[in-house]
């Protein structure tokens, strides 16, 4: 059912080598910083719609992000190299999640999600998503974009 | 059926001035911060225990970050004071669930919770919450503490 | 030789609890948030001069950072609370250099400066010190500033 | 006079991917970053002498940084790549002081050094470097070596 156009939809993995300004008294990476890392590999999904982020933001938009949800499974050291994907998990006319896993190696250390909204820069306000962008996210997101979008 | 000990729950509050180190390219205080801010008043409602949290890391114990939520519903600018809120939402033997507000004024900023569990620091396996910390979480939990806890 | 106007120069002090995402795995504050907690200090001081630091971005000027240096002499740990404290070492028509200390009760934790410049917002060129900032910037310079702004 | 051996000296080099959340209100990479770049060159300069960091803490010792200066010279934006570079100015028993370099193409962005003492990780005390690790920082640091350590 899924058409071959659909199912070329991206995945960007960026990799990440441990930074000791990351690690806290604990002796593991900080959890914030893994939100850090989602917003990294997410530059590298966005870039491979064909318009980079800074390039989005010289248009006139920003992805304003409206929620976060991360689930820590293992701790990420220092010393360590940190693979980080990103993916759309779901695309409306005005909205947008992206999903992440933080591996090392084979262990999963980290999963989570980012809510965003489209706002005009120029006033901050929601809209939809601007129609020069459209066909790039549209094929970013593969089955996970809403009709019409798909 | 509460009864007036139950009643007794705190709440934590911590003003927190933005810096200037906080903003990102957008003009407003980059997401990750209010993870850091919610540490930061998760810190004081902890010293309500009657047991600050680095006495707790004396005591031999981590209360580890599993997961962390937030919901952003308006910005928070350098200039501003965040007041930011957190209590205790779930309290069982082994895992304890935080629940946070910051507010600028009136203004609803953001939302959240963080999921955490006991660990013993000397080899970070999960333990039950140690019996000299019950009391104090008990009583700041009041009634989202789960029997036998409450 | 001293006018009892000059005299008068500021000092700018801010208390900041330490945060537990600011340790590292040394278990001490890593050595970049000196920085910031300097800044802090800089907008407390900044304020004294009766316009804030987002008024002056407002009014179209940035006071750059172009050099900072530090010198740590003891640790500052999770539990503790740091006053930091800024003062005006020097102040010409264009630049500004900025000391600071952090201490933890009577114990010396680090001390540092800060030069800067003002820059116009609209193309980040380098101006003299916008003449309405000038009497306030002065006044807590005291001794600090250079004729002709003395 | 310099033995070819000690003509050999290392610099180590990182390319750096700006994060957004490196980027302050200005719309530049806020100062404290390259502070922690530097600390990421250095990593890379340390695993050069055949042992990492963090096998130097599982040794027992922390190079800890005592002092730090950073001279500003451009700014450096979200989209673009920085060049971070390190390498060995002096070499005492004792001390190190490490000089970095920060480029993006050919812009000079900032140049910096950071100062180290050897401490022992048991009680902290300042310590001679380890007989261990004396070879490899000694072909590190090349004409930096301070005898009898050359």
């Amino acid at each position: 059912m899924t058409s071959p156009e659909v199912a070329s939809a991206h995945e960007a993995s960026v990799d990440v080598e441990v930074r000791y300004a990351e690690t806290d008294q604990m002796g593991v990476v900080h959890h914030r910083h893994h939100i850090v890392w989602f917003e990294l590999a997410r530059t590298h999904l966005c870039a491979a719609t064909g318009t980079t982020y800074p390039e989005i933001e010289a248009l006139g938009y920003f992805l304003m992000l409206s929620g976060v949800e991360v689930r820590y499974r293992a701790a990420v050291r220092y010393g360590e190299v940190a693979r980080v994907t990103s993916r759309v998990v779901e695309l409306t006319s005005r909205s947008l999640i992206f999903g992440y896993e933080i591996r090392v190696g084979e262990r999963l250390c980290a999963t989570g999600r980012t809510e965003h909204v489209w706002v005009r820069r120029a006033d901050m306000k929601p809209v939809r998503i601007p129609e020069v962008l459209r066909p790039g996210f549209s094929r970013i997101a593969g089955d996970a974009a809403k009709p019409p979008l798909r």
